[in-house]
């Protein structure tokens, strides 16, 4: 083989996978937005037939003897192709472990697990869901005693969704959250609450959509390459390339923070997606490194940008405008409002400060069946003592409880703790940035130009060329420290509850 | 090789190109549906490499042998089997005498030049057009002497979208029409013109949105299976199989008409398609068999039925709900409105008595530029004059004249005689209906099961089992004879202008 040759043909390789890529996302796209709703195993058909030709293409004798060539001559090989074939190596040495006719049964197991997710939640009957979701949970473990046999399961799969996770770290993580958020919590519940009854009222759907559109501008989204969907739970997917980036939302007729703050979170996700170097299009390099800098990302333009004062004071007339019945409060009733801290059942919904405990609930819980010590016919009960452990709160049903969340019905075990991580990456994040950009004065004026570009040029542009501890350590000119964001909290919540 | 694995093979082939066909028209419709505008140069990308995928699939040495095997053993093969393996054949050897580079290039001038089509119809500007269309006649001409070097590249075209059919026949038919058409057109003209007031107006799109899914289900399509979607042009489209099909149509706020019979035309094609036996999903039987086929079904159920006053009067109520102004005027009034005669510029817009002249100019031009006797450059003045000989209307300009129809930029070369073939065989279907199925008292009842009954029995089941000119025999129990057609206009325009 000649250099140029096997260059040529990992370009090749790598456009076709982001062809799969592409037809598979849109597919799943099209399955929770537009298709009729008797569609489904049509669907699946199709997914699973293109799944299994993306599984031989990834990982044929001529892909592996390629890809060992090249790793073979790593002097004929610029940094972002030393960083492609080291991690389509890793990818398929590890996708070769797993049999191929049960990587295919677990995509379909994976699909029909979703279907009946959404039924079970609807009727709130776990019973109809644990079947499938144990067969989950011992996948998850055998898959990960194939690929990394000397390794923890759950530690396995931490990695799998931020390099070099595991327990130990999640441990020492959520504890360092712990000893800070609860303290504040108790603190915040024996002050006056605040009045959010601003937030809920009636509010037209074509509205809300209009207002959605204008958040994404304001927010520096490019619309002529990042589409908004409805669907039942918010996501953020690229197809093919970051040249089209969809995101979605759900439009609460009687809550206008719901659909404003998906919005923007998901729309955090989609600035990290679109701006991959350019470079990088139709490569394994397409797109954010992890989870944990993603959801950096996400939450850090919902909740360190979207929730800060100057923000919504900047809003306030697209508020108003969309929804004139506003404009008998003022911005700071508003901010108040978006602010308010209250433990309750669902994640998604949560507070800033409470937010995190709700991850804890979900990490304990992955962590004890992984290790074989919960068994998940007892886990709505364990679900539902962690919550009054943890949150103080009784969960009624299972709907607004152990079924509430679709990522385990996705197979994402391992997830959760990128949500919190991710946090407190973005509020070292925000420390960083402050020391080159008046964020404040950029959120006042409705410029994100500044803010954008510091995050293009310290995370998005980099794509997954750098390891995402890397690429962090060098972004924050520093280790990882969590307190960063307890100290976020403190402060803001202390200003908002006179604490 | 044994045959069972010849067989289960040959399944496979058929379900691996279902997924693509399934990728490449969910990719299709998302882009006139959905996708932000700045991502045409993405799907581009992706639908190069799946269709260079497919090709190879449907091409490849092992793929021809297996066809070959199986067609060498008729005995072991059912029906189906062996309509499949003939197709798989017919198709394979001609897609190999076409060179892959000039296939997958052909592919990209045709997305290309939809795109240039649209700027240039909005900008009714034929120039910036024609190199595109020069390259399109060009290739057909090129890939017909491929193909088919014996037969006139015309007579080639006409039959890929007509089994059977050539220039001589459309010939005849069409002389057959304008024998009794274009007096019938005269005499029209000479009596007082219908008033058709009460279709302008306002209509609310949410309404005629509503109203349309009413007509779908009236029409007795499964909208667990069927879409409904907003596009410029309006077309039907399979996703894989008959069980996920699409409609599309295009609200005008001014005008009821419009998306009203588009409608009910997308309507007939997807109850053709979407009705093919269970036994064909998946394999290349599936759907309708030919585009005149198509076409009589789609303008069966739009003007056959949908125009008759016995639907009208039924369709009146759901129509007066959305559209309470309607109530003003009487079901008779509607239907002799939605049947005004007059010679127009549009042809998707044009009444029963005139669309054949729309179909016989494209015919023409077609003809004469497949046989060198026409430039490209001098295409608007040719249309120009026909439409002044054949309508007697003097066309303003290119983007209501030339520029109209998007299948010229589709590559779709000798497709349209099927729009005028199928109106004549849905004639002589309906005649042949009648003998055994009171369509007007199902009408009147609102009762379509009857009626899609007998077309699943004698058209739909078929799927591709059947070659077009055997099954519409079968279903005629006799020969195709346009007579019937020009009968039934003769008839019905004689009552409502009185001749």
């Amino acid at each position: 083989m000649e250099i140029n040759e096997a260059k040529a043909a990992l370009t090749a390789l790598q456009a076709k996978l982001s062809a799969y890529n592409h037809a598979t996302a849109l597919i799943y796209y099209d399955g929770v937005t537009t298709a009729p709703r008797g569609t489904a195993a049509n669907r699946g058909q199709t997914l699973s037939i293109l799944s299994e030709e993306s599984y031989r293409l990834s990982t044929s004798p001529e892909t592996l003897e390629l890809l060992e060539f090249l790793d073979a001559h790593p002097e004929d090989l610029d940094e972002q192709e030393k960083r492609i074939v080291f991690l389509a190596l890793k990818s398929v040495r590890e996708m070769k472990k797993i049999p191929l006719d049960e990587y295919v049964a677990y995509q379909q197991l994976v699909v029909e697990a979703e279907d009946v997710w959404h039924t079970a939640k609807e009727k709130s009957d776990f019973a109809m869901f644990a079947p499938y979701l144990e067969k989950i949970f011992e996948t998850n473990r055998r898959f990960a005693g194939y690929c990394a046999p000397e390794k923890d399961p759950y530690d396995y799969w931490l990695d799998q969704y931020e390099d070099g996770l595991d327990r130990a770290q999640c441990d020492a993580f959520f504890s360092a959250l712990r000893s800070r958020i609860v303290p504040l919590l108790q603190k915040i519940a024996a002050r006056p609450q605040v009045d959010d009854a601003c937030l809920y009222g009636s509010f037209d759907e074509q509205a809300q959509h209009k207002f959605s559109l204008a958040l994404m501008k304001l927010m520096g989204l490019d619309l002529d390459h990042c589409g908004l969907g409805t669907t039942e739970h918010p996501f953020t997917i690229s197809l093919g390339s970051h040249h089209d980036v969809r995101i979605t939302t759900n439009f609460k007729a009687d809550c206008l923070a719901s659909s404003m703050y998906s919005v923007i979170h998901e729309g955090g996700h989609a600035l990290y997606d679109m701006n991959s170097d350019d470079s990088m299009a139709y490569t394994l390099l397409d797109g954010g490194v992890s989870m944990g800098i993603h959801e950096s990302q996400s939450r850090f333009y919902e909740n360190l940008l979207g929730r800060s004062r100057a923000f919504v004071e900047t809003v306030y007339p697209h508020m108003t405008e969309a929804f004139p019945g506003l404009a008998a409060y003022t911005p700071e009733q508003i901010w108040r409002a978006v602010n308010r801290v209250e433990p309750s059942l669902i994640r998604t919904e949560a507070d800033e400060v409470t937010y995190c405990l709700h991850v804890m609930v979900r990490y304990e819980l992955e962590k004890r069946i992984m290790a074989g010590e919960l068994a998940v016919a007892d886990l709505p009960a364990e679900w539902n003592r962690l919550y009054r452990e943890y949150l103080g709160v009784e969960v009624p049903n299972d709907r607004e409880g152990v079924l509430q969340d679709s990522h385990w019905a996705g197979g994402m075990i391992g997830y959760f703790p990128s949500y919190a991580l991710g946090s407190a990456y973005g509020a070292q994040l925000l420390a960083k940035m402050k020391e080159t950009v008046d964020v404040d004065a950029c959120l006042r004026k409705g410029d994100f130009a500044p803010i954008n570009a510091w995050n293009r040029e310290h995370i998005w542009q980099y794509g997954c060329l750098r390891k995402p501890d890397e690429l962090l350590t060098a972004a924050l000119g520093g280790a990882f420290d969590p307190s960063y964001y307890t100290e976020y909290l403190e402060h803001k919540f202390g200003e908002i509850y006179g604490i």
